[in-house]
């Protein structure tokens, strides 16, 4: 059993109450504390020595990673974050310098975006270190983005370059929070994700949450430096464009817009992002599936994205 | 170097901003969102198996001792929990069964306290499951209990009975969470942390950051019959009375209120929860240090409670 499907078995016994907006099943949590005008997004998430990080890792990195994970999270739905707890699993006799730098790359990332650490919790986990953020933020009830609501003929738009990741920006990348801020406030975005299982998981979960389906031009995919050099340089490395489709952990905002907000958004985009790229990959369709076009034509593709507990999900 | 040290190097370097009313070093972090009339609580805590739970354990207790820690710290400031979130990290293989088993205790202690679980995430742990809780609570900015506030001359209470709780309480306590929202709403409670790393171990902590002292009656700590029990056929095990000063896994509210409103209490507290003990077990005083009064006369208590990574706190 994979996670989705064991998420899908748990879901619908889930305690719910008044708070709820929105339970299990989207980037965050969203919740009604009685804020005027505004949600509470809630978020965790975990990191786990020789699964997300390889024990060599630069503490400072991990920690990094460890926040990262979760904001990008609250930017894939237009949110703010405000505060982070953080709970540490470490062995007996733990490393405390390492432990340092681990807050050293956590404190650094949190003050960028004024993300309050207000505490959290020490446990022994004798086998491997863990590190487990919980994140709470805020979000305009008006510009709260969910991963439903995309359109048949929306715009498939997706932030920076994606795949090979593992060579190292998994350990470095920037969360999209002032990005995804910027998107749900100017223009309406219809359904939204971050890509972090790998574009074809997270879009067909998109998809599938939104009962439609989706044409991707193969052209138009953004790739990393890293996947295209990783191609030349490993002969048993995945093609590009299948590592930008497939790789887990880029940590960038796919999402959908009416295909009359395009141009201005990508006008919008540049004047105020410049560098970054922003990409439109494709759109959605009626028909449900997820299809490739190039030049050799339009093709099914059944790729799944990373997914824990080794099966790969709709594979 | 014990996980008190450690929350001591990393505080003060820890990120705050305008929305943290009380970081780490509380029962939970509050936080002022801007809700009316009401802070945010927020919490997290994780077990791990081998550590605070044994791989044999009915799952269903692992589900309530998980979520239970963290309601019995809502608890301790007055607060109503809202919404948990669920970190599950398991192996590969995992067992379906003993997950579902999992969420049936948790999610019955859920329903009884109407807190949802709104999602969460699984991960990949190959050694250990480990369960991370992240919740969030309310409470009315007036009757918000913290760690400080103790003042000389206060009594000390203490919620049921204590020791002996790794013989099974500990997986099947009940988080005082009424008891504390009445207490913190009929009386003028001081200071209140919940039990968890035994009464002398958090009583210390609690005099520390008052920077006060104790005495308390060693007739008046209420010792379970587990504790007692044990000292009777373990020809090993701790006396009952050590026990309840040292065993952690309590759960119980420790909390402070003025000499004059002690028999109010004790009346109020009788009429609404009848079987459950209150104890006034000592008082609040200006010296520095914990003592322990009895026939044989006053001695001073060095004893730490319970703490991860091995050496003891205060001791």
């Amino acid at each position: 059993m994979n996670e989705f499907e064991l998420i899908a078995r748990l879901k619908p016994q889930l305690p719910t109450n008044e708070s709820v907006v929105e339970g299990a099943g989207d980037d965050c949590a969203v919740l009604d504390l009685g804020v005027a005008g505004s949600y509470v997004l809630f978020k965790t998430d975990a990191v786990v020595e020789g699964i997300h990080f390889e024990s060599n890792a630069a503490p400072s990195s991990v920690g990094h990673k460890a926040l990262g994970r979760c904001l990008s999270d609250i930017a894939a739905m237009g949110g703010t974050p405000t505060a982070a707890l953080v709970t540490l699993g470490l062995p007996a006799g733990f490393d405390v310098a390492w432990v340092d730098e681990l807050y050293v790359g956590m404190n650094k990332l949190a003050r960028k975006y004024n993300v309050a650490i207000a505490g959290g919790e020490t446990t022994q986990s004798p086998d491997r270190k863990f590190i487990s953020i919980a994140l709470i933020g805020a979000v305009d009830k008006k510009s709260c983005v969910r991963r439903t609501g995309a359109r048949v003929g929306d715009g498939i738009f997706v932030t920076g370059e994606l795949g090979g990741s593992l060579r190292g920006r998994h350990l470095e990348f920037e969360p999209r929070v002032r990005e995804g801020q910027w998107l749900a406030s100017h223009f309406p975005v219809h359904a939204m994700i971050d890509v972090s299982d790998g574009l074809a998981g997270d879009l067909r979960h998109l998809l599938q949450m939104n009962n439609v389906g989706a044409e991707l031009l193969s052209d138009a995919i953004p790739i990393t430096r890293a996947a295209k050099l990783q191609a030349v340089v490993e002969s048993s490395a995945k093609p590009p464009l299948l590592a930008a489709l497939t790789d887990g952990e880029d940590f960038e905002l796919l999402f959908t817009v009416a295909s009359k907000d395009a141009v201005p958004l990508l006008d919008g985009w540049k004047a105020e992002f410049g560098e970054l790229r922003l990409s439109c990959i494709g759109k959605i369709v009626e028909r449900p599936g997820l299809r490739l076009c190039d030049k050799q034509g339009v093709r099914e593709i059944n790729l799944g994205g990373y997914t824990h507990f080794g099966k790969p999900a709709n594979s």
